[in-house]
């Protein structure tokens, strides 16, 4: 990959917008803008302040529409009317949340988890009998893995599917209120079937979570043994009728187990194409990955309607005039507010292009039989770029709200709206420091593995450059030599900071050396009593977690400097690379700390960074509204009174009244003018009387 | 002020939680009992679901339940059935915000905006005439001050008020859209009177903004000449009818001027006891900080009971088993959710003892014919202490509701509802932003005033002393200092960072270091044309809002350390020494990238910091629940079920289950324990083999 992307090709660079536009629709450019024009559609949008009874009914009507409209099965097999297109399927699918989010979830619980668990865990038989009425909606359903108990524990779930021989039946049932599946979409009102987790256990062995078919409702209400409660109001997402599911020694024919990786023969006789448990578990979860990725699309296409309001409200909004009598500022115009949207847009920028290569990876596993490695990198990817991603998209909401002041804060004008439903993406399909703590175990596994493939002198040689690295930081030497180096010279420290090698470097070193350190830290934790191990790595969480971070972090990095390399016009290409300047730049600085103090960043560079991103911003200013507009929403998606030229339209009639006033014999003249003129006049007969 | 605070004074300290309880009440503590007993009774409090026109309706009977509890008059005049306790009525008033944020909010547009206009910027006369009808809620009324163009920049409203002394009446007139009144409680539906406030104009003279009292509704509706919007749907709040007024030239008896700081002679002459136009303009808005006092302690109010919750869910709930086979681990064992709650309760007590302060001085000002300073004071300690503590507060509540997963966003918790209505606060009187911008201007100007005072040898000794320690910060020199000091030595260090004189010094430094920078940067900006003065001026906002920031940061840590040297108990005070360390400390490191790059910190003992931090979490993990017990909210003000017990009920309930079932003949056998026999029954038999 070259190094080399000049600062800037053009003295006066424009941002080719509709170029833009596209390479940020991505791959699946077509599906997405077939999402959008059905998100622009009155008929699939929230209609805000309804009741949760209006809601629901309202969203469950739609996902019929979504049926009708064929917007809803690219990701099933061809032979039942699909077409095999996962990628294209979740390109489709997050764009919904532009419409509503309750839309996209309750969509999502349907084909994405109700439905894939079926297609993913099941086999033909189960496809054959069951995926018709699910793609139809027939058979409205829930992904009951979820316990009252455990949430992103799925292996400690209490549920039980216990296997009868003689009745040639599983035994589905809740030991107790704990057990009982919460938080399911569809459980409270419209499932009529639910893909049950819950551990198989047959001939008195325990065989772990497997996933079980069962029928809940009828037309009558909930089956035999079967309960429920509803979860009521919630914090958003309330087109969504979650609730609780309980069973009460619920039973179903044998053949009702999804038996892609676990079977139970009529005699009760187990058996797995995986021999050991462990990784038969974390495979049939695998295939569920789709949540988190549709989840990592749907925050940074929220954040992208947000930010197009915001920026458009920010371009036309005028308050105070510090620099003219007559004229106010462009909200705009302050550095402050240049500071808390144009980082945020460079964030979604990064967001949008980490997510498009997420998609592609995520699209190449399940187009084949992918390798077990494949299926990790990619699990691991997801989960390294949900949390970033939702957790920016609730602060971007937040901030774009903040911006608009009062106006922000009405419902329609969006962000309060879309912030409550979004709220909830930080901790379901997996709490985002879970996942960012599986993220560090597999940077932890992978640090280790690639020691064990070292020979002994090449560790040898590593561990003694690293620790003089170590000692050279730790002395503060080598912040010295950089202090020398620049000589004061901020330009040159400027020039250090906007290399994108120095970018990488900076940003990549912290991951292997966050690493590295708690590596180390926990070396022998392995060996030592259970609890004594846990202890240990408990008080490494904290380190751990951000080591995770950082490499999420680097990993949007990369993938955005990647999208600007491909960038052929140079207008385009020269505002991009600031934009991932900024970018990398205010990561760095959100960790400015710790890159000192790990001797990577001098103080005297450090001191730079500050006033080179203001001149970043500085310079990106003027391409704020091109650098929003190309996220390509239009007003039906944006649907927020601010932004749709109201503002700019009354500040015009307010100045032109002003204008009129002052060409006027009737303006009123100022009281302070009047003060000054008495107080000038006072001083000149002052003078006068002083001059007799 | 003593600085010697030691660290531990007793080896087990306890927590005396009813004594710290009472530290907190502060001095209004039976004010604040008996506002806690009505916001413990269902009358007041929030049903969650309503429908906004329910919700209006409920929280309007509820403003006159309080009126009948007598709970909102303690502010007025003794003579009109008042206590004069300025104070106290603000404690009590907070605390509303327990019961439903509406009814405070309401209550503070009601009694503290329209009825303090009234009061504090009319005369007896006004007083006589409607101050009984405000308080008895007869005359449910509208603070009619922000426009929809003009928010925070109230000097610059274009609503007229202009004096025909033909018919010694006002007219009073919104001349285009962007003038309406707008986001103003009462307005849209039960308002029937108005302060608005307007440019004053009589003789052709604009005298600037002054307060009107206008009727605006009767029975039938809006009066001749007003209309209005409803503002409708807002994230928050419903319960408040905010809506929108206009004016077209509505006529209004002269005396309606409130004419405390500004009078209209029937013959239009106009006179005030402030001859500074500026001064006066402020001495008007100065009368209303109360708004902004009260915000910050109902920010306060609702973090705590956010902290109770997630605290007491923290201490019951277990996840994954780490250490032990069949136990799972309580969250709050776990370092990341210590990391996440503890320093936020350190942070709400650090926002509760400033708070108490900023009450007192406000109490002092209100009760007395305060002096221009004392009231600057106040109102410079009051836009500094309400950003920091309705940002907190929103942060709390949303790292709360994490923090207990799915559970949390149930609106039957709490979190997602209180956080919904709290958001509008960090814009709303007074958008947070453009707060710390007046603290930070307040502070440049005290940095100016510093150097007017100093004669020319000193000034020239302290800019040669400033030179010298930039020269040794920037050289790197004094952090090398610091190193060979500390000789890697890292409990010389903690020695270090845990010294409140440290503590002090580092946060005190910074705030002065900030100032005088930016102060330098600006020097002679004032005599450049005013556009380009702008200019420099908005090169620096971002620093100049840090800086006030900074300050405001180092006021609460001021507060929290004066509150823990007036504790008795020995086990308190340590515990409580240990919080406001980590307060501090945590404060520090938010900004560690500023501390090194300034000099004050070498990067050594900057390496400290983090496991340093991570001991006192521990340290303090065992007191969390008692010191979220010290807030003393009871069950009728959390009103969330997952903090009634009932998580630990269902946890024993399960941990009674597989207690039983271990000790049955029916468990089953983990499979993977079976496969681990199996593989070392191959091994043993492998081995007899090669033995044979």
């Amino acid at each position: 990959m070259s190094q080399d992307v000049p600062e800037s090709i053009t003295e006066d660079p424009r941002v080719d917008v509709a170029e833009l536009g596209e390479q940020l629709l991505g791959r699946w450019a077509d599906v997405r803008r077939t999402a959008r024009a059905l998100a622009a559609e009155p008929r699939t949008q929230k209609i805000e302040g309804q009741s949760m009874a209006e809601h629901r009914e309202r969203v469950l009507d739609q996902l019929g529409y979504l049926v009708e409209q064929k917007s809803v099965h690219r990701a099933f097999p061809k032979r039942m009317g699909g077409e095999e297109n996962p990628g294209g399927n979740i390109a489709g699918f997050e764009e919904l949340v532009v419409a509503d989010p309750s839309l996209q979830i309750k969509a999502g619980v349907q084909w994405g988890l109700f439905g894939s668990a079926v297609l993913h865990l099941g086999t033909s038989e189960h496809h054959d009998a069951w995926l018709p009425g699910i793609m139809s909606l027939e058979i409205p359903g829930a992904f009951a893995m979820t316990e009252i108990g455990h949430g992103s524990d799925v292996a400690s779930i209490a549920t039980t599917a216990t296997y009868d021989p003689a009745a040639e039946e599983f035994v589905v049932h809740t030991p107790f209120r704990a057990a009982w599946k919460d938080y399911l979409g569809n459980a409270a009102l419209h499932g009529k079937a639910a893909v049950v987790f819950a551990q198989l256990i047959t001939a008195g062995v325990n065989h772990g979570v497997h996933a079980f078919y069962v029928p809940i409702r009828d037309e009558n209400g909930f089956l035999p043994g079967i309960g429920g409660e509803d979860d009521g109001l919630k914090g958003g997402l309330n087109g969504i009728d979650n609730g609780r599911l309980h069973f009460d020694n619920v039973r179903i024919p044998r053949t009702n187990l999804l038996n892609r990786y676990g079977d139970v023969a009529a005699d009760g006789t187990y058996s797995s194409p995986i021999e050991s448990p462990g990784r038969r578990f974390f495979t049939m979860l695998g295939t569920l990955v789709q949540g988190r990725v549709s989840l990592d699309g749907a925050a940074t296409a929220a954040s992208k309607v947000a930010l197009q309001i915001a920026v458009g409200y920010a371009n036309e909004r005028r308050q105070f005039n510090a620099s003219s009598d007559t004229t106010e500022e462009v909200l705009l115009d302050y550095q402050r507010h240049q500071r808390r949207l144009l980082p945020r847009i460079a964030t979604t920028y990064a967001m949008s292009f980490a997510h498009e290569e997420l998609l592609e990876k995520f699209h190449e596993v399940f187009s084949q039989d992918a390798t077990d490695d494949a299926r990790q990198d990619l699990e691991t990817l997801a989960a390294a770029l949900k949390p970033l991603s939702t957790w920016n998209a609730l602060d971007i909401l937040q901030e774009c709200r903040e911006a608009c002041g009062g106006a922000g804060f009405i419902v329609k004008n969006r962000f309060t709206s879309l912030r409550a439903d979004l709220d909830i993406y930080v901790t379901f399909e997996g709490d985002n420091n879970v996942l960012l703590q599986l993220v560090a175990k597999r940077l932890l596994a992978d640090y280790a593995e690639e020691f064990r493939k070292l020979d002994a002198g090449a560790l040898t040689r590593y561990v003694a450059r690293r620790a003089e690295g170590v000692a050279l930081n730790q002395s503060g030497l080598r912040q010295l030599a950089q202090t020398w180096t620049d000589a004061g010279s901020e330009k040159r420290s400027a020039n250090f900071l906007k290399d994108p090698g120095t970018q990488r470097n900076l940003l990549a070193e912290r991951v292997r050396t966050m690493v590295a350190e708690v590596a180390e830290d926990l070396k022998g934790a392995g060996k030592l009593p259970q609890a004594r191990a846990a202890a240990v790595f408990n008080e490494r969480q904290e380190q751990i977690i951000s080591a995770a971070r950082a490499h999420a972090e680097l990993l949007q990095w990369e993938a955005f400097t990647r999208q600007v390399e491909l960038v052929e016009d140079p207008g385009t290409r020269s505002v991009l690379t600031w934009l991932r300047d900024l970018f990398g730049l205010c990561l760095i600085e959100r960790d400015l700390g710790w890159f000192q103090m790990s001797g990577l960043l001098s103080s005297q560079r450090a001191r730079t960074l500050g006033p080179y991103i203001n001149r970043l911003l500085a310079r990106l200013r003027p391409h704020a509204q091109d650098l929003v507009d190309a996220f390509g929403y239009t007003q039906e998606h944006l649907r927020a009174e601010i932004v749709t030229g109201i503002e700019a339209e009354r500040q015009e009639e307010a100045m032109a009244y002003f204008r009129t006033l002052r060409a006027s014999a009737d303006a009123p003249i100022d009281e302070k003018i009047i003060l000054a003129r008495k107080r000038a006049a006072e001083k000149s007969a002052k003078k006068a009387r002083a001059g007799k």
